[in-house]
């Protein structure tokens, strides 16, 4: 956090059927709807998180990420941000607080990696979802399907991975947590961080900018993880891989898409990072380990099924 | 136990290198050498296992299995079910005490299903390996690997299943706890067990006699599935699936090859089963998510990989 | 299984206001009420069990065990067993079909501990609870609390211990699968079975007849025995010691007591046992360790506090 | 991490015999043996940790805590905060690099609380024990007993809460995640981060100076604080209490002593913080629940057992 950015904040993803996202992201991640706007938007959280928001459903001809805001400490930092943001070449644009509702002003710009991000300072805490803010117990009674923490990180495939490394490390204060260097050195993935996290955002290299894919959810354990894919199964959720663990990060994790082919993950665990670590560095011949760390091969799918 | 046959109680495996495979069964299964034999052969257990050994592996010039051997109560049974199984059209082979180191007698007979199986009464009682009989800890130091407790079944690909069945039921005492139907009411799969698992030995309709699809061992949890996972690929051993679960038994599982080519399961969980209890049924068009319950589709190796 | 008895079919318990045992049956424990009868006793199960009931809940002025009884495999076995009962010094009473609702008829008898049993071969199957009988998911969507699998055991306290045993196993099959020796060698706790469990009954010597300690629930794994002591602190529910693990049978555990004050234990994992291992011995010097493997010492109210 | 602090980079702790505390930490923990000094003392790290060392055991004739240290981002920091420390009434003494070996310069200073505290800015980096840097694997094969990741916390009972909650907040940049309050309003006990973790250091009112709770390490898994307890009992090690689970935090844990009377924690889990979040209020009330959520009642011990 040596700039002042916190964390994610929230994703805008957009979904083909509305109803259909609710059943998925309410019923089976267990995602709690907070809210509805006058656009027909959806805010949804997990259970843990603070704030009032984090997930954003928009009914939309395309599937895909509309953009990804982090939270900063305060106004004043906003403010400073802009300005370097404008400095590095990514000049922002202004939206009013109450565009999303219970939310402060955001200001939003586009990576040199083609997607949309956005800062912001306030929002309204309605606190754990619930819990009692004095003696809270250690969990709701009533979470439903696989019991999502919190949105997590998102991963994104576009291009211009060296200057958006560069705007997230200078401007925003990220650091490189981890790293996948081809034969000739170059930074196929990076896996940045503004907390202890091995990741708050990644990117892998891919010819095309803005594309999205997956937004991923925290749960508690291992044990999770086998529930999830119980009810992926159950459910008639279209798996994409997993349960397993990943080479970078160490987390263990399932995939699968939401029903207008958005990818989701939900995963446990994972390294810690603090700002004096060297980045972990997985070779490209290693790339099938570095992704899926027990069948060490990638499949097909999780590199060209993006949205 | 209708019949005085208690478990599986050892396993010979044919092994291409005996240094390969003890790397294989001792270091990552976590197995414990117990003994070895003017033969050349090498006896193994699972801790949790009160005889002296339960897999015997055998330096061959084919991987496979010789033979599954199970332990009856005592000898009386054994010379009522040598009698029983020429009767039934199984004329049995005698194994002299001692041919296996530390084993009484053996009756050996082949399956319809074209595999050999042998019944004993008597074998060196070891106790569990590395805790007292008297205030036993809970495990012991030391384990390896996989901390593999036991062998556990077998699954075998052959001809004959109905008389197969007949076979375990009628004269040896099993029951029937799982099966899978084809569409016109055919049983391709039949899960027999003698005790109170889901499975102790089970049989895949195949066109060749006597083929072998895997041994399995059992572990105390999920997350030493997960460690099984990440041993496999740590050694650098060659996945088949997993971690994943079975629809049949609902066990968690994961499966792998020893350097012969032999397929190994370990895994934790299952359902339980009672000799009142109807047999649970799957469809053959549910195959997929019958083998692999998060996947709900086989990989054609899982099909076609036997030894 | 030696003499044709499979297993503890159900039990039946006092409490003396059914509303608050059946919030803490079903809403905490998550057993699922199937029945109630003329008399107003209410049917409970767990999810797993194929019989029609296991649990049955009597209003009364004073908590404790009714009786116990066991599922044979047929009423021949009934037949046989009623007179060998007879024969021990054991005269049965018998109940006709439909005294419990969906049970056949019942030969009841009084062990020389002072604990009323009874023997029964038939009872209605309505299958697993939620989940389908051809192909069957691995859990059922709506289990409550602590989704407790099957009513497992019970552990009874009273005198005549060597008659008692006698009794289970020469009568009626069980094998001795772990006990308690004092320094005279004088058997102080026994902990018997007659299935591959570490117990399906457990017997502790004390100075009074017929006393309850405790009626067990299987869980699926450790991470439920948490979730257990998570809901029993947020439901206010009387704790008695936990989570923890037993060094007899080395089943991982938490004790807590019924609005009755009826003890009851919901555990997972735990020892197997066939009938040709010797059983497990524990030095009554070690009984700390024998039955709180991690505290190492008993509280008084263990000993003392039974129904 | 507001003003360049960055976390709890090690621990001094004073114990009366050496070789009987590296049993301990050592062969029960898994912390692994970094390096010895001339003074005699032992550097000691979790596998997962980047530095050379987070534990230094001195040989003393008391036992306690000689100081916890919290490493900085820069020495530019180390100099501002020695002057802010001085301002805030706290000088510091300087010690220079090498005094603890592979560790840049410390600034020490005592807190109103009675405790000594440092903080430095370099210490070599010697990686994850056990895993390469490049391409490393889930874990290290060869860790021993608990297999402690990492030095975690502190816990320190004392004096001036108000003021060294001022000292961490004003000062250093930590927040109050988790707070006790009593029926006055007044703050019995202070959780403080640096990070996202529930707490780095953490504080509860006494009537004497300097007094030191417990260290903890961090574990993986609630399997984990299993395993833990287990090797607990097998090495005669003295438990204090566990396993179970924190309401403060909501962590999940066991206490134990080292054999010179030193408090240890292993824990897995517990809640995140970010520099947004209100703190966490417990009442006093409820103190019993919000040390140990499932027993609901504090032991004595817990509260008098210092060093």
């Amino acid at each position: 956090m040596k700039k002042g950015v916190m964390r994610p904040g929230h994703i805008q993803l957009r979904v083909l059927d509305m109803q259909a996202a609710l059943e998925h992201y309410v019923d089976l991640l267990g995602l709690i709807e907070m809210d509805r706007d006058a656009q027909g938007r959806v805010y949804l959280k997990g259970w843990t998180e603070i704030d009032r928001f984090s997930v954003v459903l928009r009914e939309a001809d395309e599937p895909g990420m509309d953009f990804l805001g982090f939270k900063v400490v305060d106004d004043a930092t906003l403010c400073r941000l802009s300005e370097e943001l404008a400095a590095f070449g990514c000049p922002v644009e202004n939206l009013p607080a109450g565009e999303l509702k219970g939310c402060g002003r955001r200001i939003r710009f586009e990576a040199p990696s083609g997607h949309c991000f956005e800062l912001f300072a306030e929002k309204e805490q309605t606190g754990k979802w619930g819990v009692s803010e004095v003696n809270p117990e250690a969990w709701p009674r009533g979470l439903q399907g696989m019991k999502a923490t919190r949105f997590d990180h998102c991963l994104l495939y576009g291009v211009e991975l060296p200057e958006t490394l560069r705007l997230f490390t200078e401007v925003l204060g990220f650091s490189l947590a981890e790293q996948v260097l081809d034969e000739a050195g170059r930074r196929v993935a990076q896996f940045l961080t503004v907390g202890m996290k091995a990741h708050d955002v990644a990117f892998i290299q891919h010819p095309e900018k803005g594309r999205f894919h997956h937004a991923s959810f925290f749960l508690e354990s291992w044990e999770d993880v086998l529930r999830a894919a119980d009810l992926i199964s159950m459910s008639g959720t279209s798996l994409d891989i997993g349960p397993t663990r990943h080479g970078l990060t160490h987390g263990k994790t399932i995939y699968f898409f939401d029903p207008s082919g958005n990818r989701n993950e939900v995963f446990c665990g994972g390294d810690y990072h603090y700002p004096d670590h060297p980045p972990v560095t997985w070779t490209a011949d290693q790339l099938g380990k570095a992704i899926f760390y027990h069948d060490r091969q990638l499949n097909e799918r999780f590199l060209t099924a993006l949205t």
